[in-house]
């Protein structure tokens, strides 16, 4: 599958005390991104198990200045396991300037237990049609 | 020197529709216990440019509920380079368990340019001062 | 004038553990909305003192859950005194549901001392561009 | 019952691009003491339909600064009505400042019609243990 690019609004709260959005918030963007990815993929009809964010990591690449256009964060499946998946997402400001690069990875969990359990055969279909691959031609990476 | 322990009163606000403290509010956590590390060395005296954060990542370990006693963020300098250093930190509840687990590289940068610079000699003796190495008896990881 | 209708899209963190937007983030859509009012006004062009919040109310009516549709914010001027001028709006759910009402007094004021001080006749007309009054017919409340 | 005050420790992310907490946070601020008033009062062991926000209402003063210091709410309950009650607040920079003056309407509602219902016999009592009237010899303002 492609990329999905997600407009995001920038708004006056997200700016901290030297105008650019504060680092914290790229974190709400890359949440609020994500969530609208695995919706798009149609998230409400999968029956498994609650997620949870396991692991998360940035590169701030550029400073995001207040702008009244959104930003984009581009942002795909890049990796399926057996109880976990990794969310991957690039954040443009609107002129195109590279803002930032994530990866955020998602396990599906027991909240009796607290730990990971692997995911149904319906969830697995779900993430892999979100599933994109850099070099299109490459096999997955799962 | 030994690790800092900080207390972060956790926010109605801080907690999502689950209940517990917002996988994005960690960061602010951190960035908070970041700030307060750095100023306990005595930041305002250190002439030096300013810092950007380059890189982050977090292990989520186990979540945290709403509580009355503040999250204690242990917080530490644990390498310093060139340009850039690292502060590590580890998330515990008020009641000693492990939430989570993160590090953030910080930069000095030249805001003219937006490149990193080297750090001047009293910007590096002001995070010596913070230093900290899991194993007292080892040598510094600079 | 007529009323300005702002859509502002909800966050996932804009929701609290009921499900529902916190009461506190409508202040947050309240001054969004608010700025954009004003931007789309020309504010950049009107020299004037600076613009700080004196006073604000708020009654809320129906809850907002969260939604993948915007929340409408309708705003207007509906007051312009000497120093001071009051931002209307009313919060509208995206299925029309009538949210909340507000009212916000912004203040023209001298960073020196604190105090307010009369508007510019440039920032008057800037105003009287964004006035409304409910009853097309009426004359200006101010 | 004297007034509660109440420390709320300010973080970076409090503030504006102005370096002062921006107007939409000391709601949040409000919210946290007020929550910590109920609590204080028992609010766990009392009886009643769920509370929502009906009515707010702010008079910012001065601003407030980035500090190390907490900020101190001082809260009480100012009236008590048949199915709804008032929160004041007042608050105070660290070094004794007036910042702002606040009132919050509650209403005790039956989330199944969505309208309020009086308030039990057990609640009132809740509440009039916080009841504070500024003079001291006064009755009760319910």
């Amino acid at each position: 599958m492609a990329t999905v690019r997600i407009p995001i609004e920038r708004r006056f709260s997200d700016l901290d005390l030297l105008g650019h959005v504060n680092n914290v918030v790229y974190y709400d963007y890359l949440q609020e991104s994500r969530l609208r990815l695995l919706r798009s993929l149609g998230r409400e009809t999968v029956v498994s198990a609650p997620l949870v964010v396991a692991h998360q990591e940035i590169d701030y690449i550029a400073p995001l200045p207040g702008g009244i256009e959104p930003v984009i964060v581009e942002t795909w499946i890049e990796r399926i396991g057996s109880s976990s998946f990794t969310v991957a997402a690039i954040v443009w400001d609107s002129d195109g300037t590279l803002a930032a690069r994530a990866s955020t990875v998602m396990v599906f969990f027991d909240p009796d237990t607290g730990k990971a359990v692997p995911m149904t055969d319906q969830a697995r279909a779900w993430l892999v049609a979100g599933l994109h691959t850099p070099d299109e031609g490459a096999s997955s990476q799962g």
